[in-house]
């Protein structure tokens, strides 16, 4: 597998772009279009929020046909909490950009993120529509993953390439994050395109096992947001042999698929809402890998673990009480912490000042690294986060200012 | 009932104190006492963490004698994670209270609160002990008060009278807050004092009603103690006719302690860590009181709903989502939310300008109240909670330094 720089970021077969339509007040892009040539094989993750979107309703119905051809997404409202005005709108909204790009209203995919609860801006979305599909462009992906941004300080892409089948395959990714990250569903939007040719079927089992992997393994602030969802389409264009199930060509497409979703999922953390810190955290030793997950996260989710972290503060004894409250079964007597490579507590006692030292020094960095040994068998999970700051708490209480 | 100032706090039978015994690195009160001057029938509810305190493994042994005269606390020093040597601490502590004060060990109850991971210092609490002790009195409530203080900013105390079984009696408590403030267990300090006749049977039992009705509906941010408990003590000094199950006086009784459990519970959440706003949030229609209980917490619990109270913002989606998310059998469709006393939401739409215009003055308030209904059924349940602002990252990235 090639990991290829994001600057020279191009897919067989697609087009895409992003452009301010008006529905954000400021100047910055609000509009993105995805869209492939030819008819692709589509699966999809979302939201498991009672309270879904309009967009969500739609895709979830539409993504069992199991292909399509357009995403339209939007940022700066969610079309959320709107009732039968917004669910209308959304339908709208495909039928205005399968007439402009001459496609069937069921090819076109719709995502929406932003503000709860108020209404698109629908004539600025028809116009909106109409100029990006005029610039669309085979490197507009830049312009896209700008257009689908809200709280995110940069756009998230990912691309790599595989020989699968005798052919060059592309898988690549944008997403955006950035508050309301938490697992468990689909948790912000992420439209992967691959000109691989897979049927939707095997699509959707690798795309669920990637998420699983990779966004489901990450916490920002243990929010759930009621629009999220990750698009896959995959068009065929690079002609390989068709994946079969069990083959090692699949196992490659499925690397690539894992590689691409890990890669934007950690790009989401690293720009978590008021984040200074990436944090990598490990529990090993758990009886099996639920718990190993489940001690892991309550650790990541807390907020008194994430403040500390945010103060470059050792402060051990948060993460014990994490673990203690995890519901997992733990033995505080038995459990080793790590902060980056000092052994911080061993066998639940503190390890003293030297080691105190070298743990303040690894808080200091921008990424740090922590492990969890709870000595109760063999399973471990390890899930990605990022500290709690001021800045969190600041974007988080003027957002719809 | 009669709910005293407290000002005239004084419960007969028990004294108090609270002094610096240098536990804490500045001038503040860590050490308290409080004694009976006879014997008193105990009942406590400790941390459901796993992780517990030495304190806690102690009392938790010795309330099952349902008896006892004393309890020593101090703040600064969790004694938490200190493995064996912890325990014989805190053994020593209660070893060094009763030769003080002329009881058996087993009398002496034991609280910590403050930094996990370090020992106490035995030789400052032995002599803190002794002064303490020297100066105990009637009156010294407020000392103790603040003495178990440790993020807090004002002390906690509730004080109530009732004439039962022909008697005066009294019905008192102080606390402690202010992180790591969650249900589902003795959620800080907490030590009540009465001087009615009542079982340690009955009063275990009417000490967890009062708990699940106060305590348990508390949140500040979603964390639990290794440490925390509730310890209540009757000493009979009141002479009543000894209270008996299901009476007249009894209910009396509950509704006495009932009312000093909410009101140091919510005067915790009032100086919840960097709290800015009071917000009472009841859910009703929910199919059951569980549900209802999951409903409030969830929205209460949500750090993006607690920025948004924080920074003044009517952002009703941010509460929808969390009842989408909390588990809980709801239908956006049916929902109402109200702010203050504007309904901003009616089945699930936001009601226009002036409805968000009356929530915006009801938000500038210090306390809000929340009443959200999901039309599901009759039942209701109302949690108190405060917003998240900048000091409570402040407070909790620099506890330690």
């Amino acid at each position: 597998m090639r990991i290829l720089d994001t600057k020279s970021f191009s897919v067989p077969g697609f087009k895409a772009w992003g452009i301010h339509s008006g529905i954000k007040k400021n100047e910055k892009k609000d509009l993105a279009i995805i869209y492939s040539d030819r008819e692709a094989a589509v699966a999809g993750v979302f939201t498991k929020n009672r309270v879904k979107a309009a967009c969500v309703i739609l895709n979830t119905a539409k993504v069992k046909s199991g292909k399509g051809r357009v995403i339209i997404a939007n940022s700066g409202c969610a079309n959320a909490c709107t009732g039968k005005q917004g669910l209308a709108d959304a339908r709208a909204t495909a039928e205005i950009a399968a007439g402009e790009l001459g496609v069937k209203p069921d090819a076109v995919y719709i995502a929406s993120t932003g503000v709860i609860g108020e209404l698109l801006p629908m004539p600025k979305m028809a116009t909106g529509i109409a100029t990006a599909v005029g610039l669309l462009s085979t490197s507009g992906w830049e312009q896209a993953a700008e257009a689908i941004m809200t709280t995110d300080i940069y756009p998230k892409r990912s691309i790599v390439q595989e020989e699968i089948g005798g052919k060059t395959v592309t898988v690549a990714g944008i997403a955006k994050g950035s508050g309301m990250i938490h697992p468990n569903l689909a948790t912000m939007l992420c439209f992967i395109v691959t000109d691989a040719v897979v049927s939707a079927s095997m699509l959707k089992k690798a795309l669920f096992a990637s998420t699983e992997r990779s966004f489901n393994n990450i916490t920002v602030d243990g929010e759930t947001s009621t629009n999220d969802m990750i698009l896959c389409m995959a068009n065929g264009a690079a002609g390989n042999k068709r994946l079969a199930a069990a083959s090692r060509d699949l196992k490659k497409f499925q690397a690539c698929l894992d590689a691409v979703a890990l890669s934007l999922a950690k790009q989401i953390v690293r720009d978590g809402e008021g984040a200074t810190k990436f944090i990598e955290l490990e529990v090993r030793g758990a009886r099996n890998p639920i718990e190993a997950k489940r001690a892991a996260m309550a650790v990541a989710k807390s907020s008194l673990v994430k403040t500390a972290f945010f103060g470059e503060d050792a402060n051990w004894g948060r993460i014990m009480a994490s673990l203690g409250n995890s519901g997992v079964e733990m033995d505080e007597a038995r459990t080793d912490i790590y902060i980056g490579k000092a052994k911080i507590v061993e066998k639940g006692l503190a390890q003293g000042k030297a080691a105190d030292r070298e743990a303040a020094i690894a808080l200091k960095q921008r990424e740090i690294q922590i492990i969890i040994d709870l000595h109760k068998g063999k399973a471990s999970a390890t899930i990605w986060t990022c500290d709690m700051s001021y800045e969190y708490v600041k974007i988080n209480a003027a957002y719809r200012s």
